[in-house]
């Protein structure tokens, strides 16, 4: 077998066969398929796709690539939530003690944030002491003891992702569905959940513009769990707006909270409820209704509060923070954006808010970057609010006082006004 | 600049302007951008093309990565000529001496011979003595005092489609009109004639199987040359069956002299008229007809053969080796091909006749491979022609017997036979 004749093949349409696939996987990874036959391939792959069966071989052979992580020594159905990235989107601090007070069993892997989008980690890590590297053992046995843990990845998860993602992120070939949904579904598949709920993030905050592709993305990614034997369902999610009124890690901390005692923003509460619910299908096969149900039953008694305070003390953290006002890092500087002119908020760019709350320093250009986890920016005014002339519609935090004027230009920007109200629209979009 | 901007504008079917054209091919030359780079962007083009602009723009890039020859000391018009490649295309023997006697100044680069087809270096070689290598004043003066010189590539001639056609190689970005006509026309220009005459192959013994895409070939070419400020014609020719009856080094040089002679096959001399007609016509200007008759004239009075004989002599060769039998070097082994069954001829495969060649020892399966001069086949039947059985069709030449089992059977399979009389196709198909 000799790669230029399967670049020839997938150049010329054909589809890709088993021995092919783990050919230019297992080739890739032990460096005897150079990076321009790799780059050449992926290429093809963008203009002529894959099927359901291509990319599933794909997935498999990249989760194959690395360690798989085995959760049967944990009792129950674990079920794991994965977002395509959002902006204020912290609603696995949520969801997962929700669910997890409903029974299900999160064992959940994290990442950090990277440009306009956060990361669950470096939230958490917001929380005074908290630890996300646990050892195989301690996490778990904090699963099997409190029903959740959330941690970073360890070990050698997915090389194969890894390489291949960097290739294609300097050979323009990221925007391929085949390939995001074999990225992200080899991962989901080696950290060793029974069953798995996906938010396909869709609108001009997230990475699929249009909901046709948001749509392709959630039929391929859960094409392909279930042809590997997982329970999968997703939810279509409008991301054009920032999730809730905050953005940075500890303040959306603080959010989380106000949702889990039931404070929090509507719009915030109505994604958690519907993505906890769509776990506890997963693990108990109730209907919808049922489900969410018994989610918003965990929020209201402080079921699921509780499920995140034994969490955050089972790693190393102080409960307390999360619980009582002003224990969480905060930025040492602030700065009001005010309205220049009155009206009604069109529309709230959510990619230009992650860049602002970047720029203040609650996020980080490329991987290793320093952050500051009481920067962000508070939105007191969002999509379909009514504003006054003058009126404050934000306010920034950082750590320096000469981050806000770049950020606060940007996220002035973000918004676009009207003159008259503005319609809602449907923040959960569909399902697949 | 970044180069994934640039893959990326070209993925989307965007058109790369000069600057980026420049970026990407001085980028790659200097090692600034990496062959996984340029792979990607070469598969991009692949699908999604370049127009005649860009085409013109890569190809003036690629041949000013290196040296530009400068003709100008040698006066008159300097008219060059290229074949996309066939099998017993031994033209340039007839075509550089026939238009040198009609006043055209010929000062070739030619190549070796790879794979099924072969080169006119290495038909050259045959000749005892003939030297390849000349130093630039040498072939300036021989051009000079008798209107012609062949000699091998020198200097560093467009290193960029040395390094971009080893990558096409391996990623399967081979087969790509604005590629391949980049490729040629960056050598033809900078081998620094006047004027251009291509002949662009069509057809199974072909790179290019199809007619249509042979024209398309053509057009690019004709395009970037006149767009480049020369004077170019393309005609499109027939290449399905071998082209003459001659197959082989020291059997091809026979054969060319056969024509320059007046007794030579009637195909190869059909071709050759015509391709040195073009190269006067492009010199003065002069008709069609009025320039195959000078061309003929040159034949049939000797001037051509003549011409020949001077540059052998000037460059070093046995020119009595050309003229008499038995002097050119000869394969140490013969082997008579049988048909089995009598009927008409329907067809003769040229890409196996050539790789049976290439079996015998007439060609090399990779750069550097030995090859033996006296090595080939002697096609005594060809298409249309009627064969009784048991009749020879075909003499194989070898240096080790050994040798004619598979080459055999690989030229036995080469014929088609048919019970009818068959129809003659035309060789020359249209002229561009």
């Amino acid at each position: 077998m000799r790669a230029v004749d399967i670049i020839e093949k997938k150049k010329c349409g054909g589809k890709l066969n088993s021995e092919e696939i783990a050919f230019v996987v297992r080739g890739y990874v032990s460096g005897d398929i150079p990076d321009y036959q790799m780059s050449a391939l992926l290429m093809a792959i963008w203009f002529n796709g894959m099927d359901a069966e291509e990319t599933t071989k794909l997935t498999l052979e990249m989760r194959d690539s690395g360690d798989v992580i085995d959760l049967s020594q944990i009792p129950g159905v674990k079920v794991d939530k994965h977002s395509t990235g959002g902006v204020g989107d912290k609603t696995t601090l949520i969801v997962a003690p929700a669910a997890a007070a409903c029974g299900v069993k999160v064992a959940k892997m994290s990442g950090r944030g990277l440009g306009h989008t956060g990361g669950t980690l470096d939230k958490l890590e917001s929380i005074p002491g908290f630890r996300i590297s646990l050892d195989r053992e301690e996490f778990f046995d904090t699963v099997r003891r409190i029903g959740l843990s959330v941690i970073g990845q360890t070990g050698n998860v997915v090389p194969a992702d890894k390489m291949i993602y960097a290739l294609r992120d300097v050979t323009a070939t990221v925007d391929s569905i085949p390939l995001i949904a074999s990225s992200i579904m080899s991962k989901k598949l080696a950290a060793g959940s029974d069953a798995i709920v996906l938010d396909v993030k869709t609108g001009r905050g997230a990475f699929m513009k249009t909901e046709d592709d948001a749509v392709r993305l959630a039929e391929a990614m859960v094409d392909i769990g279930r042809r590997a034997g997982k329970r999968v369902t997703a939810l279509i999610t409008a991301m054009d707006g920032p999730l809730g009124r905050c953005v940075g890690n500890a303040l959306e901390v603080e959010e989380a909270v106000a949702v889990l005692k039931g404070q929090g923003p509507a719009d915030l509460t109505e994604l958690s409820v519907a993505l906890a619910a769509e776990m506890v299908r997963l693990f108990d096969g109730s209907s919808v209704e049922e489900a969410a149900a018994r989610v918003r039953e965990a929020l209201s008694s402080g079921a699921a509060l509780g499920k995140l305070c034994d969490m955050v003390k089972a790693q190393g953290g102080d409960s307390g923070s999360i619980l009582k006002d002003g224990r969480l890092p905060s930025a040492k500087a602030s700065f009001e954006l005010k309205a220049k002119e009155g009206g009604f908020i069109e529309s709230l760019d959510a990619e230009k808010v992650g860049r602002a709350a970047m720029l203040l320093g609650a996020g980080r250009e490329k991987k290793g970057d320093p952050i500051s986890l009481g920067a962000g920016i508070r939105l007191l005014k969002k999509t379909c609010d009514e504003v006054a002339p003058g009126e404050t519609v934000a306010v920034l935090y950082a750590d320096e006082a000469d981050r806000f004027q770049e950020a606060s230009m940007l996220l002035e920007s973000a918004y676009e006004m009207a003159q008259a109200p503005v319609q809602e629209k449907p923040l959960i979009i569909g399902r697949v």
